[in-house]
């Protein structure tokens, strides 16, 4: 008796340190195992990854065409995909599960246009399948709880939001990045931009997200820095959201001396609060009366909505990879849901390929307005 | 082709965090699947968990005795078992499996006496069988470079360390604490000791494995400090080293304000560093010339037998998961090595049975100490 | 024999902080003495707060011009003078006391125009008089270290530079501030910024000496956030350097939970710098090979130039009084020199009036931005 | 018109930074100035730092028994002295200085033994003089925090304390301290302990002045680290208080990484706080709840026997200087009362002579622990 979804996992060959993460996400829980993949454009690389994953080789495909319509006709075919490639290929992926019917779980950006993301929306609303867009950070608890305590008012009225994701890894070229650095700044595969739809759109929706506020307007400057460079690598982003409030983002690949620094700042007319992904157990609130308090995962205070994803007590560092299980959590629980009948959307817990085109809006926009000579542009 | 290594739990049913906690550390690099367990008392109970887990029925045990058995008489039977019960059982347990000729895992402490845990590793030397002691904290690869570096001489002689392990959920008898404060301040499932016993061997641990020195001494205090309760929630143990180094120790279960803050504080006549599990991605090193350097996970610095534990970029938080997962990493390669005929000692890269003695032996020692009003007390 | 320079003050009257504040600072080294005043525009609360302060009753004047020239024409007159008042009038009081001959201290900012400012600058010159522009924050020890490594090339080609100020006691209309929040807001004192004025000139002087490098272009969107407020209480600035580096810049008075928030991050090329005004203790530098250090006033890797202001041991907290103090230091050894005729520009530590102007015209070129839509404007 | 206070020193000659300190930590109120002075056992040196201060000749004495007569026949005579030599000479100074009728202010520790310590009570009580001895760290607003929310049992019972006050500057011989060092370590100069006295009395007076609770007994070991150390650098102590709470310090002077590190946790029944002097401003509140608030200095929340003593507004650091300040500033305004008759004891807000004793008493307590063999030994 093996109650276990299955899953495909396209992308995820030697040496992508994402594909291996998704995985590690998903058995925390263990309520999904991998089945089949087409791990690589090598047929040869892709069967010797199977192999090391335990995968038989019948389930590993030569193209992903092959794999989306292999598995949809088998009787124990994968419930989901998970899409791990780089960006230029993810809508074509993503459309061949969608349409042979598959749920599919996809590494954000969604898309490199604003068209093709809308195209995989309406895809999946037509069909009426599941699609998570990994925005991994929004997993933690404590982001969660933002979100929860935002909803229902406790800052008030949202007036300014200042955001940054500074890494440091990519300051120079050739040097230290190594694989994931040359596909990253490659047009190629990266398409229009790089240091923006890499960290700029995990601002975006971590923003979102959490106020609950959707962007009206960007005025961006998007910098090559490093010489040689072909994309963006340091972003400025000045934001109008709908109901008037502001914000000011920052992303950047240069920013020597931080790692992967993803940190959000909201202030209402009733409060503020400060999350940081670097120390994502816990979370600073601070009242209307200046009231500094240090809320940590696993305390009461944590709004029962996301406390409910906390798999340890307060203290036992959960990370990065809780924080993906997490979206994994909800989207699994949705395709249960789906398979005895019993799912109704509000059970959807997790980033949606809504949020992943609001995220390639945005980066649109930002690209337009740089262009330009940045003035402020509509999504 | 499945390629994992099978495994029993015992002990870890409902409402037990432990165990699902070894489980998910467990399944973060899916090399070993749970296939047999007897998790309570009341079968009933074992066979409803072992479905919940997707556990054949006929591998869910009434008795760990009958477990250990058949078992070991299977051919698919398990390559290792994991016991998280409460303290006063874990040595018949780890008996009975030893005794089956099978590998064990064992939560901390080890046992409730030095006669018990003695006999536990010489029962696993007899049997050239492997013994884990899931001291958790230890597999932080920033808790492994601190060994590497003063392996490595670069805090030169270490002359004093200062470490402790507050906790605040216990201070309050009944109100907090729930079912797992319940055990732990009960005799009769934990022991002798409460406090020193859960938290002061961690600091023990975590202090000889960083430092490689043996305690030869200690004097300790240890209060009962909660109104009503039975066991100790606060101890001072003053301590001194086989090389002549001092080291000064608290842990407590009422540090209101604490959630789970192991903190070690190393200190050599060449530098001194400075980890704090609950910020488990980073360590301070302080050099000879007083240059407070911040090392973080993922770093080129980081001594490379800690950083191939490493999973993730840095940045990107590892937690309390991944340090046990760290710790199975290396019993389960060592498993497989013994497997395939390739084991040999150095392989060994955890904490050992002989660990686990050592923990059993600072606790008598200080238990010792505070009968006789505080003396020092040889280990 | 009392060696000390004798001073006067303008403004600083009673439930004026900076006033009592520029005293202390002075103070602390004991090289210079007030003997003279204009406090209020109401003579009595002058010689009321004369009084308080032991200054003799004589010196104690009715209006600021009266003072200039009295004091201009004793034997024993003051050496300089500190204007404390709100930013409008600092113009025609400044040009008094130049025009008298009188050295002078002003508080910041310097002018409510360019014109203003570069008249005051002129006159300055001619007179061959000494001008301070009482930027506290560049006096800290750490803040002139970060210059001083700049300037030795430390960071490399300077690539960009992210900084804010965020406060949080004018949040709301009427409820806080006090009188500090109510000339502060009000156009009539402050002239046609308040927020930026006070703040964004801090970001504009602290970037600008730090890295050596003008602002060559800025473009600004300032806002007024709380109903009713008069002048903008949240600024966003993008900046070009000269050498092409870029800028982002947040100041405000409405972010909850920020006391006093000056913090300045500058990346280069070769490593990057971390200071935060709220911390003065300690720099953080980061090395090109991302080796993460932090540095405390005190230390021997100080540099020189920055260390010899420090007035005790490192770990013996220096704070704002200190680092106004180091400003009036250096102010004060300039006009000893004067006196001693031994004066040399290069022993000029201080902002001067130039920096004064600089400031205004930061503010000009974000007001011309505003009012055009958030374009780019040439300072 | 001058209404300052007048005052001599004892001690601070070139090179002592200590006296420089209490000069400067004075002059931030200018409420006394110094006027008189023995700054050296040679005559000639202490003429030069009298003439650098800016003292007449004829107050600048041979010797300190010369000084106390002198001033006392003045009819413009020293209100006060400020006695900052090294330890071994606080009592036969102050004992001089107090039979002249001349209040005095000496820094700790007071003395180098119980009965000289004692009969300083016993002469400064007999004659009505006030008696200040400097613990400078609690003068800082929040450390006087801490003390008026346990008065007033926020934290309800206290259970225990932990403190420490590493610093790391003599972990060498001869290469780092200097002349500081020198005599700190030299017996000759400092009595029969070096860090102790130095470090370990200011635990004992911040622990015992932020409870209210007196000591009862100690445990202490006293090691000497550094090779040919002829007093302790190294010291444990285990306390038990009047009220049945127990208390773990430790200080030294050998902990490499920590420039002054003085850090006080206090755990009741009804709450936590923690408090450390590297970061003055701020003091972590800890609810019975478990809720984690950080109150600044200049917070609405802070006590107003506390807030009273603050200059700044939040986010504008005060340091050493002002906390040494504050104690200046009760023990000024208790002088000045007694010169008007308006004199109260409960005016005192500052550690006294009988302060001092109870450093004293702990510090005789603590060497005879360590002469017989770690054992508890009675205050």
């Amino acid at each position: 008796m093996n109650t276990k979804l299955r899953y495909g996992m396209v992308g995820g060959g030697p040496g992508a340190f994402i594909g291996e993460a998704h995985r590690r996400s998903i058995n925390i829980d263990g309520k999904a195992e991998l089945v089949s993949g087409w791990f690589s454009r090598s047929f040869e690389k892709t069967k010797e990854r199977g192999r090391e994953l335990g995968i038989s080789e019948d389930r590993c495909y030569a193209t992903f065409e092959e794999m989306a319509k292999a598995e949809a006709a088998r009787e124990d075919g994968i419930d989901f995909v998970v899409v791990v490639t780089p960006n230029v290929s993810h809508y074509s992926i993503c459309k061949a599960f969608l349409e042979a019917g598959i749920h599919v779980s996809c590494d954000k950006p969604l898309a490199v246009s604003v068209a093709q993301a809308e195209e995989l929306e309406r895809l999946a609303n037509d069909k009426g399948l599941l699609f998570l867009v990994t925005y991994t950070y929004m997993g933690h608890v404590t982001a969660r709880h933002a979100r929860e305590i935002i909803k229902a008012g406790e800052l008030g009225k949202i007036r300014t939001v200042v955001a940054e994701y500074p890494q440091g890894w990519l300051a120079y070229e050739g040097e230290w990045g190594g694989k994931q650095g040359e596909w990253r700044c490659d047009p190629e595969q990266s398409g229009n931009t790089n240091c923006l739809g890499d960290l700029g759109t995990h601002i975006e929706n971590a923003v979102t997200t959490m106020t609950g506020l959707k962007i009206k307007r960007v005025l961006a400057r998007m910098d090559k820095v490093v010489p040689g460079r072909k994309r963006d690598d340091n972003d400025f982003v000045m934001a109008e959201f709908e109901n008037g409030a502001t914000g000011l983002f920052w992303s950047s690949q240069i920013a020597i001396g931080h790692d992967n620094s993803l940190r959000v700042r909201i202030y209402g007319d009733g409060g503020s609060i400060q999350w940081f992904q670097e120390e994502p157990e816990k979370i600073t609130v601070i009242k209307k009366d200046g009231t500094i308090t240090e809320v940590h995962r696993g305390y009461s205070s944590i709004a029962p909505e996301a406390a409910k994803y906390g798999r340890l007590p307060s203290g036992h560092p959960e990370g990065w990879f809780e924080a993906m299980g997490n979206l994994y959590k909800s989207f699994i629980e949705c395709i249960e849901a789906k398979k005895n009948g019993t799912f109704t959307p509000d059970m959807i817990d997790y980033p949606t390929v809504s949020d992943g085109v609001e995220g390639i809006r945005f980066v649109e926009a930002c690209l337009k307005s740089q262009e330009l000579g940045n003035v402020w542009v509509d999504l």
